[in-house]
């Protein structure tokens, strides 16, 4: 697998342009003709832009997605449907192509109208000079993002076991109201393999459960959560797992760089539960851990805190032998067993918990949890809890 | 039912004391001979003075408490019970009553053996001198505490239904590590009315469901809660709804101090849900709001952002029509709706927000929800989510 640089332009055959006007930004993804597949939010409260997508993208036909950020379009009523479609009819329109091949996509602030004025023109800005370079790549890439710091992109080429080439490309935006099952999150995936849907669809899924559904920040779940994945149909080709292995590392990816820029983080934080006996158990291990807010400050505050780890062990619902435990602290350097198969090393050896302090220090803090129980096992992604975050979600809206 | 000053000591049958040296304190809770029932943790980690009460409380009987904080005796193996016991003997010895009839809890950092060479002089102190003055109940009280900055205390007076005079008096700490189903808190309560075993624990299940199973500080459930409540059995009377009333009050009240004093808390919050079709969908939704790290910092920062209150009821799992429901956010002195049946009044209205901000300048901020389905109603309390509670857990163990 290479990979490539040009983020969600490194298939060139989508083009993209995005631009903003203060919090505001749009963003659109276009290839006539598009497979396209998604996955939304589980929340009960979801935005108006799922509904229009939902029903746009049903006979799998996409040949542009109008993505907004600023404005969650939810909450929003009829009122909010008409605002959402007027931009899909705007991009309909422009490109030539029916408005049912149109997907929208909402990101930002719940319960206020879509402000039209603002986000027209700018949209008007973004159709008239769509392309696939580096530049169009950062500008859609950027117009997406919120209260995120970075842009967020990737982009792979590999082969199948035939020898066909294929490449996926991605881009998101993710930052806060990121919870388990997706968070306030926007991510979009492209590629160049010709895959019927329902293996598309399939895809998707599998890859989602190991990348953004193991992603925390603060444990709020949105109601805009979106991702999708769009084909152009180019290469032909039989899907195997060399595929899967690919739109894996695309969405891990993704999601390794939403937790990188959580919203106020200092620290990536990587959880790995091993050895449990159901897969299910290790993501209830490893999510419980990483949304912890007391392990997210201990990490915060270079404190290997290990007790704050199996309290949250113990809290997850799943049955394990507490007294038959591993606990490891490290970095990507170095890792430290505190807690060997139950017996406690710190009570011989108190200088552990300096030497994983000291760890703690990096960047990129890893936790690993053996239960010794099975060979299932996973890793959640999150970052520490600092007082940016508070700041960042006090001063908000308004 | 007349409100008692006298905290733990409003029923003077029972002697307390306590006493601290740094961080470490111990308190005694002594009857002879009281009945007890206790609910505990529902953590799969729990400590070993759980081990112990649940063996001590089995019988009914219980005759003195010996609580310590500083140190958890949780993940302590073998070691840590026979720590555990080693202050119950104390007790017992000093006391001249058997080693079963003694009661133990702890609260503090888990993961390190219990310092007895600290504790056992402590305890010798606290024992030699058992009272029920204002300055006993204070000293007990205080001693119990951790990050918790205030003393917790409730006294109450009310008749039955046939006129019998009876008095609950409770103290408890908690501050941190404060979720769903019980927090790092420790609660003791007293009575004098006689009741059954199996009487008392029911009565005190209702009531811990309403009170501190409905507090959410961090949303971290602890290895060591327990609530204990102990009757003295001097008054005869037969249990009717007054005691229940009257042990809710006394429950509520120290949930409530426990919301106010959460780590870093400025502010006091209480969410209701009114009109949900059953208890459940009712807890569900108002824990999930006072939960949401987003609502914690929006009521931090005066932010009347409705959008994560409706979100945070969206993954509640609870099965509502979102176009049909109430918010109101205020304080104790006014209520303003911002969402009527669904019908968004900022739309035309956006000075409400600004109303709506001044009053979430207030110590204590009310939310209500109103789903419209059904009849049944709960309050659930919790705080803001501040940089204090950043640096109270950044900064805790090592």
């Amino acid at each position: 697998m290479k990979i490539l640089d040009k983020g969600i332009c490194s298939l060139s055959s989508f083009k993209v342009n995005g631009y903003r006007e203060g919090k505001y930004g749009v963003t659109i993804l276009y290839h006539e003709n598009s497979t396209a597949v998604a996955v939304y939010t589980s929340n009960k409260v979801y935005a108006a832009p799922i509904d229009i997508t939902r029903k746009h993208i049903a006979n799998g036909n996409i040949s542009a997605v109008i993505i907004n950020s600023g404005n969650a379009n939810c909450y929003t009523k009829d009122e909010g449907l008409e605002r959402g479609l007027e931009l899909a009819r705007l991009t309909a329109d422009t490109l030539n192509i029916p408005i049912e091949d149109v997907a929208v996509a909402s990101t930002g602030v719940i319960g206020h109208q879509l402000p039209l004025g603002i986000l027209v023109p700018v949209a008007k800005k973004s159709l008239s000079d769509l392309g696939s370079s580096r530049e169009h790549a950062t500008r859609a890439e950027e117009a997406i993002l919120t209260t995120d710091t970075v842009k967020k992109e990737v982009g792979v080429e590999s082969q199948l076991n035939d020898g066909t080439t294929f490449r996926i490309a991605g881009m998101c935006k993710g930052s806060g109201m990121i919870a388990p099952n997706m968070g306030t999150m926007l991510g979009f995936i492209t590629t160049d393999l010709k895959v019927p849907q329902e293996k598309l669809q399939e895809a998707l899924r599998i890859s989602v459960k190991k990348s953004f559904n193991m992603v925390v920040v603060d444990g709020d779940e949105s109601t805009n959560d979106t991702v999708m994945l769009l084909s152009s149909n180019e290469v032909e080709g039989v899907i195997d797992e060399n595929f899967q292995e690919a739109l894996d590392y695309v969405c891990i990816s993704l999601a390794k760089q939403i937790a990188k820029d959580g919203e106020g983080a200092t620290k990536f934080m990587e959880v790995e539960c091993v050895g449990a006996q159901s897969i299910d158990d290790a993501i209830s291990i490893s999510k419980s851990i990483v949304s912890s807010s007391l392990v997210k400050t201990a990490v915060y505050g270079c404190d290997p805190n290990w007790g704050r780890i199996i309290d949250a062990m113990g809290y997850s619902g799943v049955d394990f032998d507490p007294d038959n435990v591993s606990i490891s602290i490290g970095s990507d350097s170095q890792e430290l067993v505190i807690v060997d198969k139950g017996c406690v090393k710190t009570f011989d050896e108190p200088e552990l918990l300096e030497k994983a302090s000291k760890l703690m220090a990096n960047s990129e803090v890893l936790i690993r949890v053996d239960l010794h129980m099975g060979s299932e096992s996973i890793k959640a992604y999150g970052c520490d809890l600092t007082y940016d975050y508070v700041k960042i979600n006090a001063e908000y809206t308004t």
